[in-house]
């Protein structure tokens, strides 16, 4: 059962003061390199896992997709997702994307952005999206990175003055659980080496078609928070052919 | 042009006392895990880059490969090579990989074990490799993890007991040269990303069919220099098709 932070008030609050919540696509950093990895939407059914916002189902939309599926286990997500992100080619739906059930071949496009680091049986779940794409179907998402999830804290090691010396990585093998903490509140996510990641999409049958360690791009380099960012991996994305 | 490292000789002394060195292939921690990604040998020209001691060279000879080039820039594990496992199939040559030059389709399997590292150019090389090997040929290799090579000294970070306290990862987007350290010498690596890794393959067309992080086995647990091996990745294992 997927827990839904986004219900805690304090939590949705800061989320929704991030810039990819107030800019969307344009202000996520990841964003330029997953692009590259989106297949032509055109006439295309897509299903999207954990939509939040609705940005990348709006995005399949307004690129020609014939319609758009937007999954969310929250309602307060998907009240926003609806409010900024509505089109007549996208249905939103609450659910948790565990309990979900498809016909076979029912997509020619499965994306998932920075979801599947909450939920606890990844294999499950990339064995259902095999078989309700179609033959020749896309699958991408992105997660946050292993190096990231490791140790649990998801931050820096400090110095005496506060410096930020190194990223630390540690129980790298220990797969499950962590209790994160995220824009300050308590999260709950799922470690997982890579080798699990990529093995799993291999042995359902995908094809791996590429595997991305995004960097923000130049233009948003010279924002705060973007500083650090080439110093460790922070997301993994992985693009993958039915 | 690549460094020999191996013509210092207390390096090589040193090197000579690993368990990989003195109980070969059941020395290595990753070795469980890269012979499943070894196709079967049968009548197979196999082409070994970096071959060392020809610990691999001579898996492949026994497991019936018809021929098997070993290819090394040491002199000195060149003449271990020939001492310990010649063979009448297999072929020892001194080279740097990068200077070699072999007709189209010309191998059915090539692997590397722990040498890419050494290596300026990994993007030549793979699309040198990707022409050498014929149509469904395999590409197997080890390196070491970019999490172990980024920072560059490759070693734990420490507490004020001298306890390990983690393993610091820096500078992981600023791929190049590193000043590590390797059994107490100064040795100068190559540090490259997970996406350059697998990227610089897909580009150069080739299928990849297996990502391993190797875990030790069970039965090499008890060695006191496994204890902190599942706390982070060290191997990177890759297999892939023309």
């Amino acid at each position: 059962m997927t827990v839904d932070h986004y219900n805690n008030p304090d939590f949705f609050k800061k989320y929704s003061q991030m810039s990819r919540s107030t800019q969307g696509l344009a202000g996520a950093g990841e964003w330029s390199e997953l692009q590259k990895l989106l297949p032509d939407f055109t006439n295309k059914e897509v299903l999207d896992l954990g939509c939040g916002y609705g940005w990348h189902c709006k995005f399949a939309a307004d690129h020609g997709a014939s319609h758009v599926v937007g999954i969310d286990v929250s309602q307060k997500m998907l009240a926003v997702a609806q409010a900024k992100n509505a089109d007549e080619h996208i249905s939103y739906r609450c659910a948790a994307m565990e309990d979900l059930d498809y016909p076979d071949n029912h997509f020619d496009c499965v994306i998932s952005s920075l979801a599947f680091h909450y939920i606890a049986d990844f294999s499950l779940l990339v064995q259902n999206i095999t078989r309700w794409l179609r033959p020749n179907g896309t699958f991408v998402f992105s997660v946050e990175h292993p190096v990231f999830t490791a140790r649990g804290d998801q931050d820096w090691f400090y110095g005496l003055n506060g410096e930020k010396l190194h990223f630390p990585v540690d129980h790298y093998y220990e797969e499950g659980v962590r209790d994160a903490v995220f824009l300050g509140e308590p999260v709950q996510k799922y470690h997982r080496t890579l080798t699990t990641y990529l093995h799993t999409l291999l042995q359902a049958g995908l094809v791996i078609t590429d595997v991305i360690e995004p960097q923000p791009p130049e233009t948003m380099m010279h924002l705060p928070e973007m500083k650090d960012e080439l110093r460790r991996p922070m997301m993994l994305l992985v693009a993958a052919r039915k």
